[in-house]
C-alpha cells in the first residue's frame, strides 16, 4: 500500500450551499485546531490505527449556480444556527476566500422547477450537453493542476431533484456518452456532473438522493477508470434514528403497526423539498428503509414540510405504534432536533478520508463498507444501522491489520 | 442431545403479581391458540429451527405473600390495561384456578419496608432461615412430584428490594449454607429463594434487580448441581430503548452531554419503587448502562415516580442532549408508553424455553447468550442491545446446526 | 319560564357511527348511574343551579346509511378503545336495541366519494330531493309521535363532506325550498337533513364541518319557526388545545412564527378524512382559528393522516415555534392522545341540554353562548377558548338568576 | 395625574446574573432600536394608549456578591444561548460599562448553602444587620442622587433561597426594624434588601420565590411610605403553560388525575436549585397552582434537575393524565424549550413600566393587577392565567380612559 501524502481536492456540487459552507469552514477550523473532532466517525477510537489524510491537506472547490461568497453564506449560517463557535469563523475568513476562487458556474439542466428557481443566470453554464460536459471536465482538470492535487474527490451536495425516470441510455457508460453527444433532451445536470467526475476524478460521493450522479451508466464509467464511489442520500437525522430503532422492534418480535414521520425544516433545502416533485425522491428513501429492516410493511407515512422560521434546524416527530404480547398495543414517539449541515458535513469529510484510504489500498468501484452513511446504500441490501456499522468497523480492522 | 418431552414447571417468586398473572394467563391463551405469538422472541423466524417446548407443556406454581386469586388479579389487570383480548380471559379461567392451587406462602425477610407493607401475614412463612429453606425446598419437590414435571425452572418476579450489602457469606455456596444454618440476621428472602432453587430446580431466571437471587453464593450452588441460570433485571422498556439508541451516538461520534430519563408508573411495582430505598436498585441498573456503552460518563439522571392513575401503563420521557460537529449542540427526546407486564411476560417465557433448550444441550451454569434480556447481564460486560442480540442469534444458529 | 318535563328526543344524523353509539350508550349508563359525569360541562359546579333535563328523559333515533346494529357497533368500540367500563355495556344492551328500532335509512346525496363508499344500498333513501325531504320529515314526525316527545333535537354527527360551493339558493330558506322542489342537481344530503330538521324539530346542533346543515338557507327556515341552533364542527381535541394555548402567546407578546399540527387517526372518521376532498373542510376550520386569535398569520400547517391501527385514539403532535425578547426563538411542542368519540359525545349531550334550556327560556335562533363547543362557531367572531367559556358561564349565571 | 418625565432607576438585587445582564443589555438595545419589542407585554396593542416610560429613560444599578463585569457576563450568555442578535451586543458595550459602575457589594445572610457558595468575599458586605441595612440604604440614596433619578424601583432577581420559616418579627414593619436593630440571628438577606427598598425606593418587584423580600413586615413598611410593590416568583415557562392549560380541563369537566412536571436546566439558577433546600421554594410555587385552579388536588409531582449542558435553555416535560366521559383515561404531554433569561427579562421591564404608571396615578401598595406575572401572586387568590390577563387589561383600559 502506498499512501498519498500530497494535497487532496474536494470538489463539491453545490459548493455555496449550507452543507458545503459548513464543510469547508469546519475543515479549516479542524486544520487549525479551533474545534475538536466531535461528529467525525473517522476520529473515533476504532479508526485510530488507520493512516487517514490530515485536515490540513484538503483543498476545496466546486460548482454552484449562485454567486453568494462563502463568507456571506457562513455569516448567514452563523446568524441563524450559530454553528461556528466563538471567533472561529473570523479566524478562517481568508481560507473561505481562497476556496471561493475555486468555485465555477454550475447548471440545473432538468433539475426540476424548485432548483431552477434558485439559480442565478450568470452563475449557470449554458449550451448543449456535450459542450457543458467539456467545460465541467476542464474545471476539474484545472483544479487538479492549479493546486497540484494528488487526488480529487467529487461530492454531490446539490439540492434534491425529482426522481429520475428510467431510460435505456442510463444503463451503460457507453449509452450515456452517446446520449450526451446526441444532446438527448432527457439528460439531467447530475448525469453530466457524474460523467465529468467519473472521467476526471479519483472518487465520487453522492450525498444527495439524485440517482443520476451514480446511475448504472456513471458507475460503469467510474469502474472502467478505477474510480471509487458510493451513494445515495446521506443518512443524517430522522432516518438515522429510524434505522437504529427499527431493529429493536424486530429483535423483540414487537410488530410495528404504523410508523409515522413528520419532518419540518426551513432553509434552501426545505424550500426545494416544499415542491412535491422534488420531495418524492427523499420520501422514497426515508420510507423504504422500514420494510427492508422489518421484513414486512407497516403503515408508513413520511411527510416533509417547509417551515422557514426553523432555518437549518430540522425537527422531526416520529410516532411508532406497535403490538406486543397478547396483541396489546403500545407506542413510542420521538422528536429529533438536529441542525442539518452540522450533521451532514462531517459525514462527507469522513467519506472523503475513507475514499482516500481506499485509493491507497488500491480498491476500485463501489465502497460498500460505507453503507452506514446512506439512506439508500448503493448495491447493499442492508438498512440496519448496526449491521452497517459493524461492516464498516470490520473493514477498518482488516485495513489496520494489513497495513 | 436429548430433548425433554414431558411437562415443564415454571415456579414464580411473586406468583400472584401482575407479571406472573399475565405470564400464566398468556401462556394458557397461547396453548389454546387464542392469541398469536407477538412479543415472543423465540417465535421469530430466526428461532424456527430450534426444538423449543410447546406452550401446552408448561405448568405454573410459585410463592407469594398475598392471597388474591389469579382470577381476581387477572380481572383487575383487565379493568385497567385491557391486556387480554376479547373473551380470552374467560376461556382460560379454569386454568388460572389450577395454577392457584400450586401457589404456596412466601416471605419477605429483610426485603425492605415497601415490600413488607404488602404482605398478608397468613400468606407468609415465619420462623428461622433454616426452617424456611426446608419449607421452600419441600414446596419445589412437591410441585415436581405432583405434576410429574420433567424439569422445573424458578423465575424471580418479586418486587424490587433495596441494594444488597456485601458480606463474606455471600461469596460462596458453602458460606451461604452456613449463614442459613446459623440463622444470620442479614439474610434476605431472595437468598433463601435462590438457595432453594439452586438445590432443587433445573434453571433459574432472575428477572428482578435483587442480586441475592443469583449472588455469587447462589451461582456457586447452582453451578455445583449443573443448574442453568441468568439475570439480573429484565430489560423491558426505557432501558431497552436506551441500549438501542446509545450505540447510534457512539457510531457517529456524537458526544452525549446529558441523558435524562423520567419514568412514571402506577401499580404495585410503582408503589414499591416510590420508596427511595427500593428505587436505588433499579436506578443503578438503568443508569450504569450508558457509561458502559459509550466509554465515558455523560450527565445521567434517572428518576422513577409513582403515579397511581397510570396503573401498569409505564411511561418514560428521555431527553438526550448531544454535541456534534464543531461542538454544536442538538437533542433527541422520546416518550415510551408501554404496559409493563405485557412487555415482561413474554421475555420470561422466552427465557424458560431457552433454558430448557440449554438443558437439552447439556449446558450448565450461566447462560450468557441471554444477555439481551437483562439490564445488568450477569458476567457479561456488554450492554449494547445490538451486540447482545447478535450474540443470541449466533447461539441460535449454532444450536440449530448442531441439532 | 316553563320548563319541559316530558321526554326529549335526540335524532342523530349518523346514528350508527362511533360518536352516536358512544352518546347513546353513555346516556343510558348515566341514567342508570353506572358511570359518573366526568366530561360533561353541564355537570360542573357552575351549572348546578340550572334546571336541565335529567339523563333518563332522553330518547334516541336517527338516520344512517348502514345497517350495523348499535350493539355490534358498541362491541367494536369496546374491543378497540375499551370505552365502556366494566360490565356497563351489558347492563344497557336492551336500551341499545330500543334505540336501534328508531333508526331510519339516510342518504349520501353529493356527500363526496369517501362517504358514498361507506353506504349500504338498502339503508339508503333513493329518489328525488323533494321526495327524500318528505320522507325525512315523516321520520321525524313519527319519532315525535310514537314516543310522545315534548321536544326533538336534531344532531348532525355524520362524516365530513367536501367544502360546500356557494350557490344563490343556499342563501335563503325560500331559495332552498325551491331548489328542492326543482330537484337541483347541486343539493347535498346535509341540506335536506337541515331543511327537514328546521321544519320539524325544536333545535339543531351541527357537530360536523358540513356547513349545509346550517347554511344561511337552513338558518333562515329555522329562525322562521323559532328553532334554536348552533354549529359548526365540534372542538374536541387538537383545536381545543390550540384555542387554549394561542392566547397565552398573545398575552405575553410572544410572536408565533410557525404552528404545525399533525393529526393521526384511524376509524371511519379517519378513513373519510384520508380523502383530500373531504379533509379540506376540516383543515380549514382547524387552521383558521390561529389567525383569528392572534391577529396575524404565522406559518400554519395542519395535516390529517389516516392510520388504521390507531382506531378512534386520535393523536396529534403540534409544534409551536415562537420569538421572544430580542428576537430569540424558542419552542413548545405537545402530543395530544384522546379518544375522539369519548371527547365528542358529552359535548353533544351538553348542547342538547342547553338547547332544551334555551327552549324553556323562550329563546330562538342562534345559540351564540355555545361558541365554546365549536371550531367555527356560527356568527361568533371569537375563537379564544377562555373568552368563549366565560361567555357561556355569563349566560349560565344570568339564566340561573332569572329563574 | 402627573407623569414623571425624568430618569428612572432600576436597582437589581443580583445585578450581575443572567436575568439582570439580559435585562440591562436588552433595554439598551431597545433604546437604540437595535431589536424590536417582541416579548414585552406593555408593547402590545392593548397598552398603546398608556403613557409608559420610554426605554431610554432607564438607568441601571444594583447589588451583587460577585465581581464579573456585565460585559463578560453578556459574552458568556452570547456564547451559550446566542441571545443577542448580530452585532447588537458590541453596540451597547459602553452602556454595560456605565451600569457596571453602579453595582455595589451585596450579601448572602442566611441565604442557604448553594448561594453562599457563589459569593466572592470582596463583593460581599459584612457586619451586623443594622450596619448592613444602613449601607444598603446609602447605596440606594447615592444611586438616586448621582443620576438625578425621578424614581427608583428595586427588583429582586437573586437566586432562590430555602423557604422562609415563620417568626413573629416577620409580621410587622416595626417588628422587622426591631429585629434588625437587635441583630436577630434569623434575619435573611432578602429581608434587609426588602427593608432598604421599602425605606428608600418608589416600587418593589420580587421576581424570586424569596418571600422575605416582600414579607408582611416589608409590605407594612412599603405601605406606610406609599411604595408600590408586587411578587412573588416570575411566571416564565412551565408554570405559565400550566396556568394556561389547566383551565381548559376545568372548562370541559375533564378530571385531571395526575400532572407531572420535569424541569431541567443548567446555569447558575440550575446550580442553586440542584440543592433540595433551595429547590423547595420553587417547587411549592410551581406545584400549588394546580389545586387552586382546579378546586381539587390531582397527583402532582414537580421536579427540577440540574443539567449543566443546557445552560440557560430550560426544558420542561409535562405529562397530564386525565379522565373524560365514562371515566375514560387520556393524556396530553408537552415539552417546553425556553431560554429563561429571555423569558424573564421583558417581564421585569414590563412591571417596572407599569409600576411607574401606578406611581403617576398616585396608587400605593400592592399592584394586584400584575398577578399575571407571578407564580404566587401576593394577595391574589387567582392563578388562572386568562382571568389574570383580563384583570390586567381591565386595569389598562380603565387607566387609559381616566387619562
Amino acid at each position: 500500500m502506498k499512501s498519498a501524502t500530497g494535497k487532496i481536492g474536494i470538489w463539491i456540487i453545490g459548493a455555496r450551499g449550507g452543507l458545503a459552507t459548513t464543510l469547508i469552514a469546519g475543515t479549516h477550523m479542524l486544520a487549525r485546531k479551533l474545534v475538536d473532532t466531535s461528529g467525525l466517525i473517522t476520529c473515533s477510537a476504532e479508526f485510530s490505527k488507520l493512516k487517514l489524510p490530515q485536515f490540513g491537506r484538503f483543498v476545496f472547490g466546486g460548482h454552484d449556480v449562485r454567486h453568494t461568497p462563502l463568507w456571506e453564506s457562513a455569516l448567514a449560517i452563523q446568524a441563524t444556527t450559530h454553528s461556528f463557535p466563538g471567533e472561529s469563523l473570523k479566524a478562517i475568513r481568508s481560507k473561505l476566500k481562497s476556496s471561493d476562487a475555486n468555485i465555477r458556474p454550475g447548471m440545473t439542466l432538468n433539475c426540476g422547477p424548485a432548483i431552477q428557481a434558485l439559480r442565478e443566470p450568470t452563475a449557470t453554464l449554458h449550451g448543449k450537453p456535450d459542450g457543458v460536459l467539456r467545460q465541467l471536465r476542464k474545471d476539474l482538470q484545472e483544479f487538479r493542476k492549479q493546486h497540484r492535487l494528488e487526488r480529487v474527490f467529487v461530492v454531490n451536495a446539490a439540492s434534491t431533484e425529482p426522481p429520475l425516470p428510467r431510460a435505456p441510455f442510463r444503463k451503460s457508460g457507453e449509452g450515456l456518452l452517446q446520449a450526451i453527444k446526441a444532446n438527448d433532451k432527457r439528460l439531467r445536470a447530475c448525469e453530466l456532473y457524474g460523467a465529468a467526475a467519473a472521467l476526471e476524478c479519483d472518487g465520487i460521493i453522492n450525498f444527495t438522493p439524485n440517482e443520476g450522479m451514480l446511475s448504472p451508466a456513471v458507475c460503469g464509467l467510474a469502474e472502467a477508470r478505477g474510480v471509487v464511489f458510493m451513494g445515495h442520500d446521506g443518512k443524517t437525522g430522522e432516518t438515522l434514528v429510524k434505522s437504529a430503532l427499527a431493529p429493536m422492534f424486530r429483535y423483540r418480535n414487537l410488530k410495528i403497526l404504523s410508523w409515522l414521520g413528520y419532518n419540518i425544516l426551513g432553509d434552501r433545502d426545505g424550500q426545494v423539498l416544499a415542491d412535491p416533485l422534488h420531495r418524492a425522491s427523499k420520501i422514497r428513501n426515508k420510507d423504504g428503509i422500514l420494510q427492508r429492516i422489518l421484513g414486512y410493511a407497516p403503515t408508513s407515512i413520511v411527510r416533509i414540510d417547509y417551515v422557514p422560521s426553523l432555518e437549518d434546524n430540522k425537527t422531526a416527530w416520529d410516532f411508532v405504534h406497535f403490538e406486543g404480547f397478547l396483541g396489546h398495543r403500545m407506542s413510542l414517539q420521538f422528536t429529533w432536533a438536529g441542525t442539518d449541515s452540522i450533521l451532514a458535513a462531517p459525514l462527507v469529510l469522513d467519506m472523503v478520508r475513507m475514499a482516500s484510504l481506499a485509493c491507497d489500498r488500491g480498491e476500485r468501484g463501489r465502497m460498500e463498507h460505507l453503507s452506514v452513511f446512506f439512506k439508500a446504500p448503493l448495491g447493499v441490501g442492508e438498512d440496519d444501522l448496526h449491521v452497517q456499522f459493524h461492516r464498516l468497523t470490520d473493514y477498518v480492522r482488516s485495513a489496520a491489520a494489513q497495513d
